[in-house]
């Protein structure tokens, strides 16, 4: 996804002045997000003015304006000028993706990127120096307990669990298409956190029974924020790493390997493969890199983020395919979709 | 500079979560040069691999193999794997911008973007809602003096010089050239800072006697961290809001307009046109907006930019027409460079 530096940045920089920039394009969407633009925009039934917009959201006139002209820039919102005044509306981008009601909506993954890892990437320096992650120094959190860190608040808890929703809400149905799946009757999603996964494996395989497995907390939380009516899953209260694994046809472990050190995925995946009926397998839903380390670069992006937040990293498929075997797994098979997350199948 | 948002986005939000990933990529490309990376594979005779980059730079390899693969990835580093080992080694537009000791290098800039300005845009909820700069949340500051917060300390205020210097060594022949000055021989850039534009005016019509001045500390700083061997430029301690403005043929003011209110501007801009010899001018130098508010992305990002850090704003040229004609000046003309910053002349 990297555009070429070409030679003519050597007489003028244009590309690297756009990188220096980034961070001020994350935030002002971001902060459009968390000041609930997009929904006022989508809810309006005209375009508004700074003035209008400014009293509904309850922020300054100059401020909201400004930002609606950076959003105007990147083509998110759209602005029209009747005499002098410029009124502003939504684009079909941002009323799917960005307004907080879309079925689609991207609305909890910004919310987390902006308030929890904007904030520890400022310590990325001291990251890198370290080689650790940084929820000690950004927030005061103890580094070896990652998952202490990541749910100190029911709040935050919250907020990871909407990042996670809206990961497969957007990636979730090529995952579970990535591979024919219809052969496992029972499916139980390890660390399946809100569920959004598990629901399209349900909805596209509607013969299979399947299960979510997460820490207590979790699935209660799940179960107060994120249950829907007629829900097509189960939830049960464990722990994959100290406590038992129940017998199934097919587990998931999706975005678990990439925040756990070598050796504890090892000895997950062994457990898993000893709790796995004969004939099931293991589905791996994770980033991958390429072999030869040129990227994708949202992949390297995000293997640097994980050693920001956790004690893991992103991987190339040769990494999972040694892993599996190694464990016991045969008859490797690896699909990029094309999208953020690919999926790689063991089986018993 | 914005790509179009495409209607293919609608099927899958690839240009939005590049966008959510920019402040990712920033703060990648600035712990680089504040870890010395592009310095040490400059100045290495031969491409090193992550374990000698780690001892070299007093870093975990796990970090640095990862930030590298991040680097790869957007092409400003470039690796070959011999062996199974990845060997990296800098590339030219490295080499010119992000090298520490390049006559072009943006070291400078990023150190600025990457300790000031990155904390700064973590409040720009607040700044939109409150409609003022957030110098007082995120440092302590008071939000009412902005280089009060600006040079808090001496080691702020050469942070801020670097700034500015960085961007005059790439954009200033564009902006002292955008313009036949050699009719105005004496010049004084008001609130000159380091003294590169000055510099790069001094070269360009060496007939003409150019002077910064600027205040006290920051021309002694000047002097002590900027100062050239045969220095073509003179320094002179003054503050061109609260004392004397000197006479002479051309002023500059550069980045000065976009810190202020427009009353400030233009109390400063009638009192230039006071102390101007007849005949003589003023020399804007600013980023200006379209008329139309479609762009350009950067310098929308600029105007924000000074909602978060200041209390000005970037304006289109009509605002600046206005103003100067406002202030009994006559004859304005614009230029656009085409690089970041534009030039504008209006003459006594």
């Amino acid at each position: 996804m990297a555009e070429h530096l070409s030679q003519s940045e050597l007489d003028y920089p244009f590309k690297l002045l756009e990188y220096f920039n980034g961070f001020r394009i994350s935030k002002a969407i971001f902060s459009a997000c968390e000041l609930g633009l997009f929904d006022l925009l989508l809810q309006s039934q005209k375009p508004m003015n700074a003035v209008e917009v400014a009293q509904k959201l309850c922020t300054s006139e100059d401020g909201i304006e400004r930002l609606l002209d950076v959003l105007v820039a990147i083509e998110i919102v759209d602005v029209e000028v009747v005499q002098g005044t410029a009124f502003y509306s939504s684009t079909d981008v941002a009323n799917l993706y960005l307004a907080k009601t879309s079925p689609k909506s991207l609305h909890d993954l910004i919310i987390y990127n902006s308030q929890t890892i904007y904030p520890l990437w400022n310590n990325l320096v001291d990251a890198v120096r370290e080689g650790k992650n940084q929820n000690e120094k950004t927030f005061g959190l103890p580094s070896e307990e990652i998952f202490s860190a990541i749910y100190r608040s029911e709040e935050e808890m919250l907020k990871f669990m909407g990042l996670m929703n809206s990961t497969w809400v957007i990636d979730g149905h090529d995952i579970v298409t990535a591979f024919d799946l219809s052969g496992f009757k029972t499916v139980i999603d390890l660390g399946g956190c809100s569920g959004a996964l598990a629901r399209e494996l349900a909805k596209e395989y509607p013969s299979s029974t399947v299960t979510v497995l997460d820490l207590p907390a979790v699935v209660q939380t799940a179960q107060r924020h994120f249950a829907q009516q007629d829900d097509t899953i189960c939830f049960q209260e464990g722990d994959f790493f100290e406590g038992e694994i129940p017998p199934a046809d097919l587990y998931i472990l999706a975005r678990i390997i990439h925040d756990w050190k070598e050796d504890k995925n090892l000895k997950l995946l062994k457990k898993i493969r000893t709790a796995c009926h004969p004939g099931g397998g293991v589905l791996i839903t994770e980033a991958l890199l390429f072999e030869n380390r040129r990227g994708p670069t949202m992949v390297q992006m995000f293997s640097l983020n994980m050693l920001v937040q956790t004690e893991g990293k992103e991987h190339p498929p040769s990494h999972y395919t040694r892993l599996l075997t190694e464990a016991g797994f045969r008859d490797v098979q690896v699909c990029r979709t094309g999208k953020s997350y690919d999926a790689i199948l063991a089986l018993k």
